[in-house]
C-alpha cells in the first residue's frame, strides 16, 4: 500500500524549491534593510490564545483551526496565523521592556482547516512582520512600504495598496450603527452572505463583491473618524508619499480580523482568478494588552508565499538562475571510484558544486549524467591516468579536453571556472 | 491574564535567532556542495505511515507521537522525524523515475511528546539528508562527510564518527539469537532498561552505558556479516579515507529505528553533560518498498539543531559578526521626520540596513539610539538643514561631522562607509 500526503497539505519538491528559497531570500533581505529581525515562535500554542488573540466569532477560530488535545489534556492549536503567537512571545519574553521598537518577522507554515480550492492549502506559508511599542505613523508607512517593496522586489507586476482606516473601536461602534441604519433597508435585496455579516460583522459587507451596487451612498468611516484618527491618517499618508509608494484609498476595506485599529491595508493582485488579495495588515493597539501584556501599541502585516509563489508563476517571472553543479567527478572503475570521491571531496571543500556517478556507469554515461547537471566542467579519472598522477579536464560546452596533474587539479579547475564566469 | 508558550515548546528570540542562521546556512551550502537539494514535506502525516516506517515498536511510535483526529475523521500524526515524509515523497511524487540519485535535504520542526529536560524540547528541529536510489557505498561515506563537514564548518571541536554495519535483516536476526545466548546467563546482573531491552531489541543492550562490563567476550554483529555485506562495509571505508574522514568502529553501535541496515554511523560530542550523540544515520535498503514504493535504497542523516546550538553555545565558538544597522537616520521634528523616512527609504533600496526612530525623542535620545544599533554612520535631518537642502553626516566611531547636499547624500553615505570597510 503506497502512502499518500495528508488532505490539503502539499509537498515542495526540489524542482520548485528555488521558488521558495528566492522569495524567502527576498523577505528575509528586506528585513535586513528595515531592521527587522526574525522570530521563530512554536507550531502549536494554547487554544485559548486565539481565542482571545484573532477573536472567538472569527472565522479561523470558529471554523478553520486544527485544535487537539496533547498527551497531557491541554488543548493546544496548530497556528492558523502568525500575530497572536509572536505577540504572545513579545509579552511572555518582556521584550516590551528592550529600549527600542520590537520589530520582528517571521517566516513559515500556518494552518487552516478551510475547503479545498485551487492555491489554498490547509498548511499554508506566510511571511509576516510585526513591529510592537510605538504609536508612530511613521510605522504604519515603513511596514506597508517593506510588504509594497518585496512585491517588487521579487519581479512581481501589477500589485497595488488599498488604504484604509478604521479608527478605534468606538469609533467602529458609532460607525456601525448608521451603517446598519443604511444597510437594513436593503436586507432583502444582498446577497446571503451579506445577510450573514450584516448580524455578525457589518463592516465587512461593504466588501463584498456582488452588492456593489446596493452601496452607493453609503456612510464611509473615514468620514467617521475624529482629529485624532484622521491625524494618523493623514501622516500614514504622508510618510507613504515621502517614499514614492502608491497606494490607493478604499474606505470600505476592512480586514477579516477584529483587532485592527487605525491603519488597514491590503496587497491586492491580478491574474490568479479569484484571488486578489496576497497580504496585508494593519494596526492593532489593543491586542498586546488583550492577551495579558501591557499597553503597547502595534501594527503588522502578513503576506501568504503560497499566492506570492502563484503569482510568480502566472506572471512568468524571470528568476535568477542557479546551477545544478559546477564540477562532474567521472570515475572509471573501483579504485578510480575511490579518487573520485577523494577529488570530489576537495574541490567541494573549496566551495564549488560537485557532482559524481554512484552506479558505476561507463564514461558516456556518466558524461551524459555531467550535462544533465548542466555541469561546466568535468574531471575524467580513469586507472591509466591515475597510475600516472593524472587527470583529464574537460570543458562540457567546447568539448576541449586537457591533462593535468592530480597535485594541480583543483588549482587547475578553480582557474578555468574563474576564465569562464569572466566570458 | 498572561498566555504562555505550550509545554515543551520554546521561542527563539532574535538575540538567540542569529545562531540558529548561521548554522542552517552552513548546511545549506554544504548541501549545495555536495548535491543535496531542499525538499519540505508537510509537518503532519497519517498516523499510519509513522506507524509503518518508523516502526510500530519503537519508542517514537509507542509513546511519543503527537497524533489527533483532523474534521474528517482522520488519524494525523505531527511529524517526529523526517525520513518516512520524505520517503512518501519520493515514492508518491515518483522522483524515482528521474534518471539521477534523489538526494535531498530539509531542516525544520519535528514534534515528540517527551519528558522534558535539558536540551529536549517537544518541538525541535533537524537537519537532515536522504539520497535515495543507489547502493554505491561511496553514497554512503559521502552523506557521512557531508554530516562529518557540517559540524567543522560551524566550528565545532571534538565531534566523532562512530560507525557500525548492521547488516542486513537475515544477518541481524541470526545475530540476535548469538547474542541472547550470550545475554542470557547475565540477565539478573543487568540493569532494568537492559533487561526490557533483552526482550523487545537486544542488539541495543550492548549499546548500554552501565554495563559495558558484562559485555566482554560479546559477540560482535561485524563478525557476523556475509561476503556482501563485509565488502559494502570495507568499501565506505575506502571512501572515508579517500576524503580524510576521521572514525572510529563501534560494533556495538545500534541506531534506534528498526529500518537501517548496512551502515550505521552517530556523530559524538563532549561537553553538554549527559547529551552525546548529536546525529547519526544510516542505510535503510527496505524502507522504501516497506511504505509501498518500488525496491530502491536509501543512505541517510539526521542531525538534531538544538543539540548543534547547545554545543557551539557551550564551546563558546565564536560566530561571525553581524550588523545590525550600517546608519541610523536621526530626524528631528515633524517635517524632518518625514524626511527622515524618504532618506531611510532611498538609503535600504540601495542595500543599506537603515534604522531610525520611532518616538519623536530628542537628538541626544536618537544618537543613543543610534549607538545600540551599532550604527557606523548617523544622518542628521534637522528642519534648519533640510530648508537649505542639507543634512548632517556623522561618523559614529571618530565623531567627525560634516555637512552634505541632500542630492548627494545616498552617495556620500555609500562612499564613507566603503573607507569605513577598506580601514
Amino acid at each position: 500500500m503506497a502512502f499518500q500526503k495528508a488532505k490539503g497539505t502539499q509537498d515542495l519538491l526540489p524542482a520548485a524549491i528555488g521558488t521558495w528559497q528566492y522569495v524567502e531570500a527576498a523577505a528575509r533581505e528586506l528585513c535586513r534593510r528595515y531592521g527587522f529581525r526574525e522570530i521563530r515562535t512554536p507550531m502549536f500554542e494554547s487554544t485559548e490564545l486565539y481565542q482571545r488573540g484573532v477573536g472567538e466569532t472569527t472565522d479561523i477560530v470558529e471554523k478553520e483551526m486544527y485544535n487537539f488535545e496533547d498527551r497531557g489534556g491541554r488543548s493546544v492549536t496548530l497556528r492558523p496565523e502568525g500575530t497572536a503567537g509572536t505577540v504572545r512571545a513579545y509579552v511572555e519574553n518582556k521584550l516590551y521592556s528592550e529600549p527600542e521598537v520590537a520589530k520582528l518577522y517571521y517566516i513559515g507554515p500556518m494552518f487552516r482547516y478551510e475547503r479545498q480550492q485551487a492555491g489554498r492549502y490547509r498548511q499554508f506559508h506566510q511571511f509576516g512582520i510585526e513591529a510592537l511599542g510605538a504609536l508612530d505613523p511613521a510605522l504604519d508607512a515603513e511596514v506597508i512600504a517593506l510588504g509594497y517593496d518585496f512585491f517588487t522586489s521579487v519581479g512581481l507586476k501589477g500589485v497595488r495598496v488599498e488604504l484604509n482606516s478604521v479608527g478605534t473601536p468606538e469609533i467602529r461602534a458609532a460607525f456601525r450603527e448608521r451603517l446598519l441604519a443604511f444597510l437594513e433597508p436593503k436586507r432583502e435585496l444582498l446577497c446571503k452572505d451579506c445577510q450573514s455579516r450584516m448580524d455578525r460583522n457589518p463592516l465587512r459587507v461593504l466588501d463584498c463583491k456582488h452588492d456593489q451596487a446596493h452601496f452607493e451612498g453609503a456612510p464611509s468611516i473615514l468620514d467617521s473618524l475624529d482629529e485624532s484618527c484622521a491625524t494618523h491618517f493623514d501622516q500614514v499618508r504622508a510618510h507613504l508619499d515621502a517614499m514614492e509608494i502608491p497606494y490607493t484609498i478604499n474606505s470600505r476595506l476592512v480586514r477579516g480580523l477584529d483587532y485592527y485599529t487605525h491603519t488597514a491595508f491590503e496587497y491586492k493582485a491580478e491574474g490568479i482568478g479569484s484571488i486578489d488579495t496576497v497580504g496585508g495588515g494593519g494596526r492593532y493597539n489593543g491586542l498586546v494588552a488583550d492577551i495579558g501584556g501591557p499597553d503597547q501599541p502595534g501594527v503588522g502585516l502578513a503576506i501568504g508565499l503560497e499566492r506570492t509563489v502563484l503569482l510568480l508563476e502566472s506572471q512568468q517571472t524571470e528568476l535568477p538562475e542557479t546551477t545544478r553543479a559546477d564540477v562532474y567527478v567521472v570515475g572509471l572503475g573501483e579504485s578510480a571510484a575511490q579518487a573520485a570521491t577523494g577529488v570530489a571531496k576537495r574541490l567541494r571543500g573549496a566551495g564549488l558544486a560537485v557532482e559524481r556517478d554512484y552506479g558505476g556507469r561507463k564514461m558516456k554515461a556518466q558524461l551524459k549524467s555531467a550535462d544533465r547537471y548542466e555541469a561546466r566542467l568535468a574531471v575524467i579519472l580513469g586507472e591509466d591516468e591515475l597510475a600516472r598522477g593524472e587527470a583529464v579536464l574537460k570543458a562540457m560546452a567546447s568539448g576541449e579536453q586537457q591533462t593535468v596533474r592530480l597535485t594541480e587539479l583543483e588549482a587547475q579547475v578553480i582557474t578555468q571556472l574563474k576564465e569562464m564566469d569572466a566570458q
